[in-house]
């Protein structure tokens, strides 16, 4: 604590060359002139200039870049055996009447179990939903909001996977806005992008899988089916109050399983470690309210996705070489989390932005492990088969950051030149996916030919939201086509 | 996301499998055998006998070690002129009637002047508390709660250092809590240690120095007059709503603040680094709202104590150097936020344990560059004094720690031997506080003398809360007086 007696109030000429240094300093750019996009390095006015500009009339903020990042994450408990916990939190919370959300897979396993005990200990009341849909639509979404209003209830639990949390984060917000069109709120063009500005219901999730990190994110994604696309409500108010991430809930993920969900985390970090600064983004928000939770990479958001990116690469092989590996499993819940908190405050980028149209596209592919009855490409499978191409491509744009990321996959980066950083990670990651084993080397693997790019690349193009976070990508729609579809073709083998 | 249709249950021998492997597992250790006191590792059954004691009735919780730990944090914004965005931030929360709290000088710096601003652009009343106390005593923090009262608040603003947001943190919470007696919630043992059960109001954290890291933490520090003791409140639901980080109000700290606000952040996360995991600590919360928020080192705080460390050896030398550096001091602001989240989940030990009697006792010494009209020895000046010797003492509870945070410092560990680890820190630690400049090299600078140590050890025991964080101390009451008494006396000089 200190004294604020000996704070001094700043002279007109300390203001001045505050002023001026502010406007020297870098990190963040702090100067309107910078923040339009149209002006460039080459065109830097005298200091003087600066100031002048600055104390001027603002620039029209839908031109401007931002000046500021968030940060929100759920509060996190970790620890084996703590989902028994979870009736105590809702006793310590005051809720007496609790929507159970889970599907008919995760409600005969031990999380279940260990919940409904928890709260029956407690005498707290509940219902169950467990018709969650796997890779959730927007009709499924509806019958879930549509089975919580009779009921009522006071407070959520979600108990499975991505799929499950999210759409107990969207009964909880549609509970809070029964007057709301279901598209008031999904993401911008698709829907209407309404920021989250009621107070929810307590939401508590609890994972049974290591991947999407949905316990610590305001992100929900599904298929908007009468717009053939994968979209999302994504507002930080929708994050879960807590998330309870008890290892033993992920020991019964078969390996493939195991393989899938990691490269999901795999790729959360690698893209919102290299999505593009938060204070190059447009437009600035006029209301913080609308600061997207994807906002581009920052200080915060890098330290959960580097180290999250590291834990990824030293457990995940030995959690899919032995899924009862404990100490890989725990650690790959953990680093999911991490990640999760990362492009929970950074975003995604092009991974993720081609991997709606290759999942939803599949030509007949069914991933080995996965016992089903239809096809199925895995989300991290999906997102996973562009990553060799992709880094390759983004390296340009902040070769230390790439060079760092492949640092962590054990590469030896003293003799590598900055101008091959996106080459040597691309490499890394897909010696990475080759020794981690049975995963596609490529689209063709998948039953992608030549001729399917051109729908891929249509897929993605809608997917703005995370494309806007691409680092050295053009922003110009026709020549974002012609990125696109370089980076499907050379992902068609590698 | 992941088809649950895949996962299998655990057969009855899988379920013995993932036990043995989870008893095996070390991080965290996982069996009950382990969390008892007095058991002693040479004494390690059998896997078998583990097992066996497992399946049995459930060890004491009050004997019993933690297994899991709890990561909550406010949340960020971070960035140069977000101040003025408060307003819209409490229009957006539906806040009307805002209680402002601050002190008589802070309320004369631009940052007051922007956040009233702001408050006044979107219509919200508001009144101000300005008659916060640097160093709360119980009776300045009465005087506070008084005045919430007649006004009846509907949300808080804290614009201000560690004092004011401490302050308005316990506004907020007899506010919600007004027929509490004021020790109820005060940490065991001087108070009942009452956990928070309530909602409180929301609160907005705006700081003016970069030290405490209050923006982000549930706890709040005090002078407890009547027991001569400097104590708080600590609980994650005392935690403010939102800080926001807006480097322009740290501009007007000078340098002597810089540095002792500097030495807190310092300190913060060398003393969160280096504090007993999690899994140490006893006894075992029965219910989770008693898991205390200083709870041992973990895998999140890790992060953030190891990336505060880091940059507070980077900038805080060039923070004190040039109060106008705006990179450095953007920087440290961050790096005590950090800090903050780090110590805020992970608890901080024996440098704090020791300076509260050391400011208390303070024979009559007045640091440099403080323009008060009294005695002052600031609360970073005080902490720092005495690390190098701490950290020499803690050094073999756990070397590699100590060496990580020794490389922190620059120094080149690679031919550095365990056994020497704290002391390679503590003379890192020694050698960057005298390059700093202007700090006391030891307690005889501040004016103490040998025969003063005896009523700093006094006044060092009843700081349990953090002195049960400290590695290496005996805990057993006689040999602990031993212990701190040649801490202090090591401290004399360095």
């Amino acid at each position: 604590m200190v004294s604020p007696a000996i704070r001094v109030a700043p002279s007109a000429a300390n203001r001045a060359l505050n002023l001026l240094r502010t406007v020297q300093f870098t990190h963040p750019p702090n100067c309107p002139c910078h923040r339009n996009p149209n002006f460039h390095h080459q065109q830097t006015p005298s200091l003087m200039t600066h100031v002048k500009r600055h104390l001027a009339t603002p620039v029209d903020p839908a031109r401007e870049k931002e000046y500021a990042f968030e940060m929100a994450a759920s509060s996190i408990r970790f620890g084996p055996g703590s989902t028994k916990e979870v009736g105590m939190d809702f006793a310590n919370m005051g809720a007496k009447r609790v929507c159970i959300v889970t599907d008919t897979n995760v409600a005969k396993l031990d999380a279940m179990k260990q919940a409904i005990e928890g709260l029956s200990r407690e005498g707290i009341e509940f219902t169950i939903f467990d018709k969650v849909r796997t890779e959730p639509k927007d009709s499924s979404i509806k019958e879930a909001i549509a089975f919580t209003k009779p009921y009522n209830p006071d407070a959520f639990l979600a108990v499975g996977g991505g799929s499950v949390i999210d759409t107990a984060k969207l009964m909880n917000l549609y509970h809070a806005y029964p007057e709301a069109d279901f598209l008031d709120f999904v993401n911008a063009p698709l829907g209407k992008g309404r920021p989250v500005d009621r107070k929810l219901l307590p939401l508590v999730a609890v994972p049974t899988t290591a991947g999407t990190g949905s316990e610590t994110t305001g992100t929900a994604i599904f298929d908007l089916v009468s717009k053939k696309a994968k979209t999302g409500i994504a507002h930080r108010n929708l994050k879960p109050t807590l998330g309870i991430c008890d290892p033993l809930n992920t020991r019964t993920m078969p390996s493939a399983v195991h393989a899938a969900s990691g490269l999901d985390v795999l790729c959360h970090s690698l893209e919102s470690w290299t999505a593009i600064p938060y204070y190059e983004r447009t437009p600035r928000p006029t209301n913080p309210i609308n600061r997207p939770a994807y906002q581009g990479a920052n200080p915060i958001s890098d330290i959960f996705s580097l180290e999250a990116l590291r834990s990824t690469v030293k457990y995940l092989p030995r959690a899919v070489k032995d899924p009862e590996d404990s100490e890989a499993q725990s650690n790959m819940l953990l680093a999911a989390t991490l990640a999760g908190v990362g492009f929970g405050n950074a975003g995604v980028h092009l991974c993720h932005g081609m991997s709606y149209p290759i999942s939803s596209q599949n030509p007949g592919y069914k991933h080995k492990g996965y016992e089903v009855d239809h096809p199925i490409i895995p989300h991290g499978v999906s997102v996973a088969v562009t990553a060799p191409a992709v880094f390759r491509f983004t390296g340009a744009s902040n070769p230390d950051r790439h060079l760092a990321a492949a640092e962590a996959f054990g590469v030896d980066i003293s003799n590598v030149k900055r101008e091959s950083a996106g080459e040597v990670l691309g490499n890394a990651i897909a010696e990475f996916l080759v020794k981690l084993g049975d995963q596609p080397r490529g689209l063709k693997d998948l039953g992608f030919k030549s001729s399917d790019v051109e729908g891929l690349v249509e897929g993605t193009i809608p997917q703005q939201r995370v494309l806007m976070l691409a680092p050295n990508l053009s922003g110009e729609l026709e020549a974002e086509r012609g990125e696109l579809r370089k980076l499907l073709e050379e992902s068609l083998d590698y």
